[in-house]
């Protein structure tokens, strides 16, 4: 049997632009990187903005195992299934992150003959959408420590400070650090922490955000810290959400690849779905749903946790109502669920 | 007068492939990113190997001022004068970080009417040269600490580690922290500390490397820290050249761009010159003598340091010779460096 | 109304050898620190071990109020009553520590026209068993990063140090530090703490011990930490308990006073009530039970808490078996612990 | 032959009362720690004041080698010499630190039959003074940073503090730390230093206060920080020096002992004289110059360096003029100053 990297490897990739003609994208609205790899234009989003929204089909799962329950493969499935009995369909999946697939769990781009590809390339750098985000958050940070070091204006706590640095890494060393040590020129020391990138808050945003206006002032919003006197600063106070803003504007556009049977697969944000809400943009379900007849999407793990934030938070924000809700069951995950302990 | 940033986006760009072209390179040994941005295939790179190579030009400068002496303005509009008379040109660039863009330097695409374009791109993400930099780096110091973590089976002393985590801003927080505090699962502490990414031994390594096996093989080569008993540990010890090099394989490629007369300009690579060798990256330079009948180079700093690293370090390692030198003077350093007091 | 310390200043104290020569301690079984305050010597200990005991009393208290209900108030006045009506009583309470002197609270050494004297060298150095204590803790730990700093022999892991660092001082900036820094000759990079003295494992040891040999067996058994296979590590293994024994060999000696009426009192230990017994030493206890027809203690807290702590471990451990519990309540306690609100 | 501690072991010491007779204390007049050491009152010190001054003769020596030269049991065998001759000679020594008797040097109490004893007990507690020096010095740190912790009224800069808190122990792990970690409650985070207790500038003053209030007046004038601005903060500002001369009290007062021949020896305070002025103090100084006909005292190092503090330090500030100088010179030290390789 071969392996999913030995699948993907074999795939027979189509240009992305003859793939996004198949939903009458032209290519000229497309962003490329590579031949395989595009952004969705602002002008795309603006052409298509007004057409009637297809179904939107949400895929969830119960309560995983360790093995996860398949619902980014049935997603995939479904989106080429429907595309084999002549639907014009449009899957609508998180990026991955590359701290995972240098960690402990693989990528996010499916498995078997349900994958989307460039495999390798999405699980890398991609179009740099973590590397844009990882850069706009750490900018607000450098910005923060900046602002208590030139004179402190604002008073900021920095015993109270909210926010954290973050990398697209798993790296356990610098979950918790003392900063800005070495005297004067070297900043007010602190504690801090880094996180990793998907689990930022301006991930979050970005993947709730309708438009870079609303982006920044959603960035504007971010409770950065506290200050001596117990009053919250926010990311606008010390002016950082215009240059975020700058840095997200290639970040913001959602980007298209193709499944291996070369339909349409946009994937878009990856916020934690333990921390956040777990679901790709709400940019990117948007447009698959103008571009499609149906939108196929999911929502990060189990029913009782991703389908529900799905529902409460991306749907009632984005004025989205789902017409079919696929639930991905399996025996393993009844057992083990259950209580039948698991076999390694 | 129009500023730089005026003159940058009243720019007639071309798409990049019609200013490939221009040099004989075929769209498709392009890996486009948007319109504007592309990076030269490996393909394209055997192809031209063995092409006679064009002459060299460095391009220098007396001991600089803090405003600068115009090196790279020189660069671009000796380009642009020899395809005016006809001349099959190729300039070739450092790329800018995105540090002393949030700091306190300017961007590095020239000024005036001598520009690459596009500006703006460039001096963000541009093709995400720096971030897979980052990223690369920041795998090997956290494979570094997780081996330590594990057992430590190479004894590897905390105290005497020698490669730094990086990021592509002006961060003085991060110059220097304690990191892995929180007890048994996160990590061993130590003093570590944040470089700015230009100023890493990968990026020096990148601008040095005929290819990704040598890449892999320099990258083993990294002297990342001592043992308890004093002896050296490697890259290759921690087994972290692999990976890293899977994270710069799009990075090794070097990118095209054009100048504000759509003349090609290749940018790629941008070690800084104090601790490094400071010049674009020989793959870039080589393609570029391969595909004009001139390229045109430069190296940073003063004549008596740049020129003398390209000169020692870059031509020697790729086995080059300059045709020319060009040594940019101006009154005001001539004045400054004679000891006349700077107006401010 | 005088104050307790003008009370104090107006003191008629004796010379310390005539207050015990009231229980029949000859001036040559002291060894004097100043003219008021002795230590009991090891041969006096040993000349009336085989007397017959006392009677112990044991002054307790209902739930405390913030204000102190005045046990050791109650317990001096005890004291003096008995010796009013002719009775040879010794009363036996613990020493203050500094840090809550030059801290929040008030000192230990009574109140009104119930205290002992000299109130202020009690309240300071008094004979310096606190600073014994520290000294001893603080080489112990000192020893132990000594250990991981030559090689590690026993393989310590320095993420699970378990011995804190002391001061008789109430200093938050101590209470969570990183130490170690500064490269390879200042030691290993951990995380540390520093506790208050009377909080440290040492004082709790030094109040249990029965005489020098039985204190050194006891610090051998301090757990100091674990190894990176978890296994324990004790004091012993890293040798330190020889040396901390030498620095408490007068330390373990009970300290003489006096009341106000010049009646002999014990002020000898006394670990925290919290976080250990919260009782003064059994040495001097038991010593007071051969000297005295009555011994008066009291146990900190309230009865619930510190009679509990004196019944069930001092008292099991030492054999001794009290004759009588004065429990001491207040009006403002009963209204307070029944929920009238404080007035401040 | 008999090791040191044998020797000091096997001394027929006489009561410090009895020694001190000899120079015409009365018993009342010391302030007795055991039977064998004591402290000069100030009664004493009054009474004596107006005394015409013996001679002061100074013992230093040559270079010294890593062995030591002799300069303590030269000074203490002095005294012994003229005391057989009938002379009243008073010695005049430092006290020694447990830093280093725990650490690599050995006591500071002599050697051979040129001793003074109770040397165990010198060697460790003795009378309390380092004790009481650390105790002084880390209440100044602790006001200090509580000063920044309640608001910083003075604005003082964390980076920018001078002084450091102190252990009498040589403990590598404190030389660097980060202290004030742990949150809101926990302080401001800052990087600290100890010292060991002989290096404090606390001791230093200590040894050149004529008195309680000059010695009130000196820990004032303590240059503790630098605000902000770059202004000076001193140990004054934040109120300190009250508390640190009460804390001082008793250690101002010098300490007498005997050498094995039961002559009087006076030993206190014992700055370092690597970074202070390396001599016993001036209170000692004086009030032997006072006692006795002769006052033999010694200053650290070698007579380049603790010969010059002595005289352009101790003796301008004290108003001294030594009668005589004693340069202990040894064929070792000629040898070894002059090349020769050291033997091991």
């Amino acid at each position: 049997m071969l392996s999913d990297i030995e699948i993907a490897r074999g795939a027979q990739m189509k240009r992305i632009g003859e793939v996004a003609s198949s939903v009458g994208i032209d290519e000229d609205e497309l962003e490329l990187y590579g031949k395989y790899k595009a952004k969705l234009s602002d002008e795309l989003i603006n052409r298509v903005k007004d057409n009637e929204n297809g179904k939107l089909v949400l895929v969830t799962a119960v309560n995983p195992t360790p093995a996860g329950e398949g619902k980014t493969t049935v997603t995939i499935g479904l989106g080429d299934s429907m595309a084999k009995i002549g639907k014009k369909a449009v899957i609508a999946l998180r990026e991955p992150s590359l701290g995972p697939v240098f960690g402990i769990k693989g990528g996010a781009a499916g498995g078997g003959y349900s994958q989307v590809v460039p495999m390798e390339d999405i699980n890398l750098h991609f179009t740099g959408d973590m590397h844009a985000i990882t850069s706009a958050n750490n900018l607000m940070c450098a910005l923060l420590d900046n602002h208590i070091q030139q004179g402190n204006e604002l008073g900021i706590d920095q015993r109270r400070v909210l926010i954290k640095r973050c990398l697209d890494m798993n790296d356990r060393a610098l979950r918790n650090i003392v900063c800005s040590l070495g005297g004067k020129l070297n900043g007010i020391p602190r504690e801090d922490h880094f996180i990793i990138t998907v689990a930022s808050e301006v991930m979050a945003i970005l993947c709730l955000a309708e438009d870079v206006f609303d982006l920044k002032e959603r960035l504007g919003n971010i409770l950065v810290a506290y200050t001596y006197d117990g009053k919250p600063v926010y990311c606008r106070d010390i002016k950082a959400n215009g240059a975020m803003t700058v840095l997200l504007k290639d970040a913001i556009k959602p980007n298209l690849v193709q499944t291996l049977e070369n339909n349409p697969a946009i994937m878009h944000g990856g916020p934690f779905a333990n921390i956040a809400h777990g679901c790709n943009s709400i940019r990117a379900t948007k447009t698959a749903l103008k571009l499609g007849d149906y939108c196929i999407t999911e929502a990060g793990f189990g029913s009782d946790l991703g389908a529900e934030k799905f529902l409460d938070i991306k749907c009632r924000l984005a004025g989205l109502t789902p017409s079919c809700v696929v639930l991905v069951s399996t025996v393993r995950s009844m057992k083990y669920n259950g209580g039948v302990e698991k076999a390694i």
